[in-house]
């Protein structure tokens, strides 16, 4: 067997869907990695015989191997912070108060404009070294905090770099869409303009836009201004994904279908037309239980619909400084179950090949198989279900990205 | 100046109560250590004259140091998982297939005295390793998954072991009234006379015993069952605490209270009435957001009573593998802010100087100031509020524990 190295004394739970029972778990398995992909997975027992010295051994002591964790939906590059909104809300300030004190998604985007390269580099590496830590191989990371063409572009120029430098792939989405700039203030449409014939054309050129988001709400862009930037971004190739039905019922997933979206995020007020367009469309519905915790939310997504029409449902942190400062995939497990109500399986796959999907590269990571990327994880658990049941004790031994190991815990 | 350390280029949260000003901080300060005390805090500029040559300078690279986090409220100490329980109860198995697999309290029982002292010694190193990593120098640790002596006795008597060979400091409190043990099914007045006359008695002879907890709760022992308890609990000079008011309002707080309780714990459903009762008898009110959260419990404890009455809210994790398997007291600030509405500093506070206080130890522990054990931690942040308003990135730089260095984040 020409391989590069192989994994013993593992269970796998390999989140593929052609290996049957829950998990698509492999108890006491074995996984052969050559070039940075999965050569031969299986049944230990059922391994060909190979010669022990031939190449390397390494051993899981009887902890469980899964995909890396993939977090599909981050606005993880941002500069400031937003500790004292948070705590003069808690304080009592009025709206006012905070509004003067420049609070609100806006002062966020006033930092991230004032902030380098450098610095977003700086914050962004920090956040990432604690996903991996986590046992996160893949995250998107979306722009949105510049809502101008010179800080949009430096938020993905740095998230692309990330991506370089960094352990963890990195996938970015234009969200230029994210709100109005003040400069636009009472002119969306204006906005879409500058987005649609300026801001996109020109990164997407730079080769810096991977996907195409907006925040379709009563308080965000309308379903026809979300119509225009997907057009845009048809036009161009790209794919799109969206903000939508998270405070209200705008229709958005359902738009999002007809544009055949990666993803539709949020959904807690997504009703059954809008389930049936994306099990139509294929597209996968991301669900963000942190933005759910953070903000108190309290009317939960149609997660039995999604399960009737079959819509992949994948799970995502939504990291970002307002309404989910939480930098932790794996605590998006335990807050799924608990607050959705997903099963440990479901959240899981959740994590990993639903993630992958929502992102388009379901194809060659989110779950173990033959000619899948060697992205794993390897855990100090008795069963896959302790990562969603417990959280916090630091399970995470290592991190294999393509093969290579990235981490150890 | 006689001292065996010096922190600079810190700013301080101090917590101190003779501190004026949020969170007590000191801007630029300096603390200085000997025998594992702080010998000297205050402003960097009014720091005496010093031979800079003569002592160690640790420098905080401008972040902040608070007091090391006191998790007054713990049942880290427990044999087995309920993982397979969390995913049946997700996956709509009814109450009796669990029950029949063996689910619910009973069963971390049968698993606690089914583990051996290396097994619980094993898991709860890793437990408090996993804390400290997050700035935790002090926690509490329940018994009460033994409901038998032998097994009781092996738990405190673990606890006691790791508070002597792992760098954070530990609390006994003897919890044999957790629940009642299938060998007194419909005895729990035979049960109470088991814990008064012989468990309780030999644990305390043998010095395992800092205090003594009950659960008061009409799924659990009646407040008359529980003043027995603490009548023992008097007579042997211990004292006492109680899970009260989660469920129900028993009217424990109040008889915890005639009894100058430590700590009442949870409060849910606590009134005026008891209220009062806590602020008569100086009984801390512990506020426990991680079981609130893992239950998904709606009714919120009286916080705006407990700051009328000037009620000391600590904040703890009460981790446990039931109804709070969230190893982290770091996130339990977060919880405390988005779930209860705390102040960030109300939060922090509750994590260390209310935190002390609920395990009779806030004369040496719990804030920073001249006299007091050097328990510190470091954290990589910009303000105070930051430890609650975000989790995961792993802020923590640095712990000290009497004043040595125990953790290097
Ligand atoms: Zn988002
Ligand atoms: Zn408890």
């Amino acid at each position: 067997m020409d391989w590069d190295e192989l994994w013993l004394d593992v269970n796998i739970a390999t989140l593929d869907p052609a290996q049957t029972g829950a998990y698509g778990a492999i108890k006491d398995g074995a996984v052969a990695i050559k070039d940075g992909k999965i050569a031969w997975i299986g049944p230990r027992q059922q391994l060909p015989e190979i010669d022990p010295f031939a190449l390397p051994i390494q051993r899981g002591n009887g902890g469980w191997l899964t995909p890396g964790l993939v977090d599909c939906h981050t606005h993880l590059l941002f500069g400031g912070s937003r500790a004292r909104e948070f705590e003069l809300r808690l304080e009592g300030a009025s709206y006012e108060t905070i509004a003067r004190q420049g609070g609100g998604i806006l002062s966020t985007v006033a930092a991230t404009r004032a902030a380098d390269e450098e610095q977003l580099f700086h914050h962004g590496r920090k956040r990432l070294n604690a996903l991996l830590r986590e046992g996160v191989t893949t995250v998107e990371i979306k722009s949105g905090y510049g809502l101008e063409l010179a800080t949009e572009q430096r938020q993905l120029t740095v998230a692309r770099e990330l991506g370089r430098v960094h352990p963890i792939e990195v996938h970015t989405t234009f969200l230029g869409a994210h709100a109005l700039p003040t400069e636009f203030q009472h002119d969306g449409d204006g906005y879409i303009d500058d987005l649609v014939q300026r801001q996109l054309p020109t990164l997407a050129q730079a080769g810096l836009v991977d996907a195409v988001d907006a925040f379709c709400e009563n308080i965000g862009f309308s379903p026809e201004q979300t119509e225009r930037l997907f057009q845009a971004a048809q036009a161009l190739g790209l794919p799109v994904k969206l903000h939508a039905e998270q405070l209200s019922n705008q229709g958005g997933s359902a738009l999002a279908a007809r544009y055949q979206a990666l993803s539709v995020d949020h959904l807690e007020w997504l009703d059954e037309a809008g389930v049936k367009a994306l099990a139509d469309s294929g597209t996968v519905a991301v669900l963000l239980p942190g933005a759910f915790y953070c903000l108190r939310e309290t009317r939960l997504p149609p997660i039995e619909l999604l399960r009737q029409y079959g819509v992949p449902m994948a799970v995502a942190s939504d990291y970002n400084p307002g309404s989910s400062p939480l930098c932790s995939s794996l605590l998006m497990l335990n807050m799924a179950c608990t607050q959705f109500r997903l099963t440990p399986e479901e959240a899981l796959t959740g994590l990993t090949r639903h993630g992958a999907q929502a992102l388009g590269q379901g194809h060659r990571i989110g779950h173990l198989a033959v000619g899948m990327d060697a992205d794993m994880v390897l855990w100090d658990i008795e069963s896959p279900a302790e990562l969603a049941w417990q959280y916090g004790t630091g399970p995470c031994l290592a991190v294999i990205k393509a093969g290579a190991q990235v981490h150890r815990g």
